[in-house]
């Protein structure tokens, strides 16, 4: 197991904690602030319920959290060190001090600063070399952005580290080519917030109405694609040439008060303040971090069927754990095919529960389609097969709702191939949260031709494959429930 | 039927054009551009392919469609006039002044203008009451926000009228308090990109790593909550002013370049069309476009599922539509009892299909679940008696996929009660496309005590109503298909 030492576990520390610990990491943490523990735990208690259902297989067994009282004894045996203390340099340079005394030579030591460059962090230390700038986002735990920042003192092998293992626990590292003051995203960020203070200020749009003209217009543009290729779409076939050609001459105009700053003064910090409470007010900071957590789930999630932008990394995080999950990719790889084959391991995500507090049923037959697919792909009907012109469509399908399922809970499908003989494929799959069986799923298939959409042989090593695995589970006693119909007694 | 006129029809007219067109406007529109039929043919056939499945309710019948040579044939009869000719002013003013001889009186006239002033275009025309700023944002036909400014020339009633219009086509009115240089989300644009120019030109980012900057980051922080919300729940429980007094400071450090302009020469240009190409270039524009739609569709319907920013704009609109859509709230709203009940009447949306190119299954269970979710209204099991501690479980399945369905094409579910006593409702949905049977569901569901999660009985009207139906359908023919089981005969 990898160890993770958090110097300072405020909002940023305690995210990345979460992120550490959800990812199977040992996580030590420092802080002396008296209230870090129960602090770290509201970070925590956001992230469990929203990170391990957000990808489509199952995280590793959480790893170990424990709060130490000196920096010395907190990075003992670390791989990573991440530094979230307040933004003060001499702070800052206070505890790369002591970190170039304890840190283990091995270990990269990451530091979560926002305005400051990494030679300002590095300067003066022995251990320069494994000092990076690791920048991440609220809340850490979701959000995939981590700027990485170098100087030349850090050889390439410290860089090639912190860019695996902040892949490695669903992040994706941004690695700028020189140092900057804010580095990137914040210069973005700063800049918006300074034209909204003048507009806000000059009494043209309240807060409320300035977050509504980026949350109904450019911000969902910018969370799939972000400015420059959403403007290469704008541009149209003339191409981002002509496009460049027309915007140009804005830069003349006076479409923002950017060279000049609003005086920050009470006046200004009331009046925003003010319109604050009036827009937002009404739910406390708790559950807006959960609406907020639950819109980010939502559309990540719908990024990644799309296998796009935030979703195309965590769609790449999930087959890079499907082995550790226990799910197989081909027939060679299933442990036991004479035993029902394991298909799913996931936990339930936040977008699949209803108004009734739990799984919603449409959620059961997205899990065994899930199944379905896995199995598929098992048997060789995987994506170069389907692209060639055959694949598999549902004819029948029957489910019996067992038991209720939440949000978080860890779910696992296993799969009984009833029949697979000539187009036919017959399915059993049984969902469970542990011991319990919450589902049971029953499936006709039609092996299809893609061009005719008319039912067609599959190819022979698909059948033989399908026939292996019906055959090799023929022995196992006939499923409770197997044929039944709606209302036939049991 | 209400009628616009669309004068100039680019990507933003032609968008404004598909908007109205596809909530059941005339549209006709003046484009002197000989090749405007085609491009906005294209504009179309993107809008047909997303907007209509976006809700979860059907769209009025599309409107027509005619094109006219002399802007006063165009605006013959017209509700409502957008104008999105390019922007320069005095191409503007010279069409303003043949608006102004020919627009009915009552019509309100919108300028689809990024950067002028509303008064800049009013300045010397006598209709100067009727004209108001309505500036889209690029898809017009997804993107709900639409920036309304106007000026003291503006009666009430014209900004009311303009309001509900913009809000009757599914989109969001934002109006300004006081007219400024290019209103307000587009200073933000502009902000945003003058620092982007920087850091290509200063070589610390490409454009593609500063697309994923903003994408994997704060893009899809926004996307659902803007700026100001966002920050408000960064600052934690301390509440907005900690927030503004910990932020302020930055405002006098160097973390934007925006006192100063780059110079947008050709090396500029050259740089950023060469890495907009090394980032987008293998996908052509056409495929962009419907990426992108592709991804705006599942993120603001991810939305409407948390009924959150422009997905709570978009079941407003849903709801203001469903009468029109022939879907009951209650049964004294249903037409005939004795017959299968409308339960589902909606266009199959993007984020419904799969690897095989159709409806994937596990759609056809969500549709037959907001059937079930239609009934239960119906009867009176609504959000209201939800709350209350009542609502049905779904403990059983069947579901039949007798054809192929695909994005865009529209279903309806009609819904039978085959039983409904004590606890039980025995329910029969019924998927068609036009008069194609696409599917049946047959589903069990229980009554259950929220609290204790246990069948239980319905509250006496619920039991009532639903009988009501059981008994006035009892008279139809039993379902081919009803008690079947997988793998029996037919």
């Amino acid at each position: 197991m990898k160890t993770a030492a958090i110097i300072g576990g405020g909002v940023i520390g305690g995210g990345w904690a979460a992120r550490f610990l959800l990812n199977g990491w040992a996580v030590r943490v420092f802080d002396p602030d008296p209230d870090a523990e129960r602090k770290l735990a509201d970070v925590l208690a956001n992230a469990r319920r929203a990170l391990p259902g957000l990808g489509n297989v199952a995280l590793p067994a959480e790893g170990e959290l424990s709060f130490h009282s000196t920096i010395a004894e907190t990075v003992a045996g670390a791989d990573w060190v991440q530094e979230s203390v307040p933004e003060r340099l001499d702070l800052k340079q206070k505890v790369y001090a002591e970190l170039q005394q304890h840190t283990p030579a091995a270990a990269v030591i990451g530091s979560s600063t926002s305005g400051y460059k990494p030679s300002q962090l590095q300067d003066g230390f022995d251990n320069a070399a494994r000092i990076v700038v690791a920048h991440p986002f609220n809340p850490v735990y979701l959000m995939p952005l981590v700027e990485v920042v170098t100087t030349p003192v850090n050889p390439p092998e410290v860089i090639e580290t912190a860019k695996a293992i902040i892949t490695s626990v669903g992040m994706y590292p941004l690695h700028l080519k020189k140092e900057i003051d804010a580095h990137v995203a914040d210069r973005f960020l700063e800049a918006v917030w300074r034209e909204a203070l003048w507009l806000v200020k000059d009494g043209i749009a309240t807060t409320e109405e300035i977050d509504n003209a980026i949350r109904y217009g450019f911000g969902i543009r910018w969370a799939q694609m972000g400015l420059f290729e959403t403007y290469r779409v704008a541009g149209g076939e003339a191409g981002m040439k002509h496009f460049l050609a027309q915007f140009g001459p804005c830069l003349t105009w006076p479409w923002t008060k950017l060279m000049d700053v609003p005086e920050f003064n009470d006046e200004l910090v009331d009046l925003i303040a003010g319109q604050s409470d009036a827009q937002s007010g009404r739910h406390s900071i708790r559950e807006l971090e959960r609406i907020r957590d639950d819109n980010l789930v939502g559309m990540m999630r719908a990024l990644s069927a799309n296998d796009w932008g935030a979703g195309a990394l965590q769609n790449a995080h999930d087959v890079a754990r499907m082995s550790e999950a226990g799910l197989a990719r081909t027939l060679d790889e299933v442990a036991d095919p004479s035993q029902p084959v394991l298909t799913l391991n996931r936990v339930v995500p936040l977008d699949w529960t209803d108004y009734n507090g739990h799984m919603t049923e449409s959620r059961y037959l997205d899990a065994f389609a899930q199944s379905t697919d896995r199995l598929m792909e098992i048997i060789g009907c995987d994506a170069a097969y389907i692209a060639a012109g055959g694949s598999y469509f549902t004819a029948e399908t029957h489910i019996r709702h067992l038991d209720e399922v939440h949000a978080g809970q860890p779910i696992q499908v296993r799969t009984r191939v009833i029949l697979g003989q000539g187009k036919k494929m017959h399915l059993w799959h049984e969902m469970y949260e542990g011991e319990r069986l919450l589902a049971t799923g029953e499936h006709m298939l039609l092996h299809v031709d893609l061009k005719t959409r008319r039912s067609a042989p599959p190819a022979a090593h698909i059948e033989a494959k399908l026939t292996q695995l019906a055959e090799g589970q023929a022995g196992l006693p006939t499923p409770e429930g197997l044929g039944r119909a709606i209302g036939a007694p049991r």
